[in-house]
């Protein structure tokens, strides 16, 4: 069986962050509105605080909260206002017993006071004079000082991806430039003498280039940088070629076609004779299997022969340098949804297969959750959630790629999943 | 009470979107690479079959099905090898009665066979002599022309966003550029005496802005071209000149800030000038009451006062604008995934509540499913899926939204959310 030579998924993984240990990523300085959707390099600590000061959330009056202790709509407290603080000024006057000072939302509270009453709980019976018809305790209405981001805390962790919330803390701390990690300059090389590309014609025999379009953004999707995109015929020496030029420039290599074990396959020849150093020959995997696996250690460059079948090619590339960058970067994992699976599945025991899925929202609980609760076994059935359902294709298929919005992992030692079975399908 | 002059979120949606019903969306032409992430605004067919002919999944032998019939370990078939079909050539002879053609992957069919035996069922016994020891069917092993995507189908939808699948199928049917979108092009105001820039000195009663940064990266992280980022004091005069300003060149205008009831609240009566035109007074909505839409109509801008509070103006933006947009393209709904809420929450009633969630992966079920199904009643809780944990913040906080995966919409009539209870949290 060919399945001696091949590694599991996770034996793959493993070879190659063990192989990649020396390899440092680079990082660059961003500024804070190009570094949305990159990874910081670096924990990022707090040098302020947000609020800076004590803050009002509310129109209303600021004072010590006992002032207001036993108030009522029967039994108002009486205070003087003996100041008042817009939003942007240096809080002044502290309010004494039987005071108040104005504030507006956003406001700094003045020293003496430690809660705001709200207007709509006053009422001004002379200019200066307010009665309050609440009491209000320690703290209310009010926002501390650093209460939503302290000086010295961590808001941001190594491996962090800075989206919307991230880019609002940065401002809202003062930063403008952070470290992020470079973009890894990724090479996409698409081996076979059938392929054509676009505008060329598509004579007898020959099909179109999928591969480099579709690997390129799938690299780019997950924050890398494509340089160079190369399309050759099955010619051992121009690859050999294109790939140590390759090696040299870029931080990854990608390519495909050429790795399965036919006559025309050159490019695990071509990557032991760049590398010396091919340490996968293949990966227990559907779809998946002809996959190389190399690192250039005196380069620093992972190179990577991947299947030619346009779908096998994207989900490897997912699967195994696309982890490899998260692991590498400290990112999370992509997001996985639970879902249930709409059809029995049947898989080949001995290999791990990725099952590209629909998910679809059934909602039938929400019209009778009783029922639903009685039917015991059948309950998930008819809960509300997502049924996965198998996007089949014949190993060619790019058309099941764009029709599928997640995958499913089936373990090598299932003979595949059952109708009804709840699994996690990894968001596409 | 005030809420008398508030719209639902779905009355101030349905009035956004019938006030813009005659703004039509620009479209441009973009290459296949810089389309990605980008919407496309028709439906595409395809000009052409993948595979553009009958292909085979396998190295082997290319024959009519029927000569392998009744073929078994002990009664082997035996086969004339009557040519070759490289991949990247036009299939040669057919095989007759008795004859097989050699193929490999890819390859194309030729006329007169129906199915490929794989190389590992046959043995040539002598050149161009074979025998066969597994029967196929019709089809088997064999990809036929237009399988993936035959010429006249629909491969994208208008309102499709471009992903590595649809990169992938463009790419396979030769197009290299399509009709999208054009990005809205955005200009954020930020309004408040308080808001000092980065780089600033913090002075007494000041506070970094945090929207214009939020909401610059919020608008482009859905697909927007931000062009102007605009910061002012509570100035009428210098407000409104800077909307009027922006309503002409953009064809969104965020303004946060200033949208309250208070003395120094202009957005509305600056709203009302340069539109004459403000159908939204306040959202039933916590957060996110001071929300006031307006539509230049001789302009064709969506004009929109956004609250003053970072996270409330963010998910403000998600929830109206960025709903508008995905509805006026054509887009899906950002994905949603089923949970569990971990925590009783408590909500206004008369006001729907925007509640953002973390979201934690319970994986409990896996250890004993039986003992689950048994719990009748309780099996959610045991179940393999996602928890929803409040993230609470008083209303000014950033860090919330940072801190958040996703957000939960309790509906107005209810008092709240129970622990257990499953619901459908927005990814953020």
């Amino acid at each position: 069986m060919k399945l001696l030579n091949t590694d599991t998924l996770e034996e793959a993984r493993e070879k190659l962050w063990k192989e990649t240990a020396d390899m440092e990523l680079e990082t660059c300085e961003a500024e804070l509105r190009e570094a949305r959707g990159r990874i910081s390099s670096r924990d990022i600590f707090s040098e302020e605080n947000i609020p800076p000061f004590d803050r009002s959330t509310m129109d209303g009056y600021a004072l010590a909260a006992e002032e207001t202790y036993g108030a009522g709509e029967s039994s108002p407290v009486f205070l003087h206002v003996c100041g008042k603080v817009r939003i942007e000024e240096q809080a002044g006057a502290s309010p004494g017993p039987g005071e108040a000072v104005q504030v507006q939302t956003g406001s700094m509270i003045p020293k003496g006071a430690d809660a705001v009453v709200m207007a709509e709980y006053t009422e001004e019976y002379a200019p200066g004079r307010i009665v309050c018809y609440r009491p209000v305790s320690p703290g209310e209405n009010v926002i501390r000082a650093g209460e939503d981001v302290y000086t010295g805390e961590r808001i941001i962790c190594r491996g962090q991806q800075i989206g919307v919330g991230e880019t609002g803390m940065l401002a809202g701390i003062g930063i403008r430039r952070i470290q992020v990690y470079r973009k890894p300059v990724v090479t996409v090389i698409s081996t076979g003498d059938e392929l054509a590309g676009a505008g060329e014609p598509l004579t007898a025999g020959m099909i179109r280039d999928i591969n480099t379009d579709a690997l390129t953004a799938a690299a780019e999707s997950c924050g890398m940088d494509v340089r160079a995109q190369i399309r050759i015929g099955d010619e051992r020496e121009k690859i050999c070629h294109a790939v140590q030029e390759a090696s040299g420039n870029s931080d990854i290599v990608l390519i495909s076609g050429g790795s399965s074990k036919g006559s025309r396959d050159f490019t695990e020849q071509v990557l032991e004779k760049v590398t010396g150093n091919v340490f996968t020959h293949g990966i227990a995997l559907r779809p998946g299997k002809p996959t190389i696996l190399a690192y250039d250690r005196e380069r620093k460059t992972v190179i990577t022969g991947l299947p030619g079948h346009p779908m096998a090619a994207v989900l490897v590339f997912r699967l195994v340098i696309a982890h490899w960058y998260r692991r590498k970067t400290g990112m999370d994992e992509p997001l996985s949804v639970p879902a249930v699976m709409g059809q029995n599945v049947s898989s080949n025991q001995g290999r791990e297969t990725c099952l590209p899925v629909r998910l679809i929202r059934s909602c039938e609980a929400e019209s009778n959750p009783a029922e639903t609760a009685a039917e015991g076994q059948d309950s998930q059935k008819g809960q509300d959630g997502y049924t996965a359902l198998p996007v089949y294709a014949k190993s060619g298929s790019i058309s099941a790629l764009a029709g599928a919005d997640a995958y499913v992992m089936i373990p090598r030692d299932r003979e595949g999943l059952k109708k009804g079975e709840r699994i996690w399908a990894e968001l596409l």
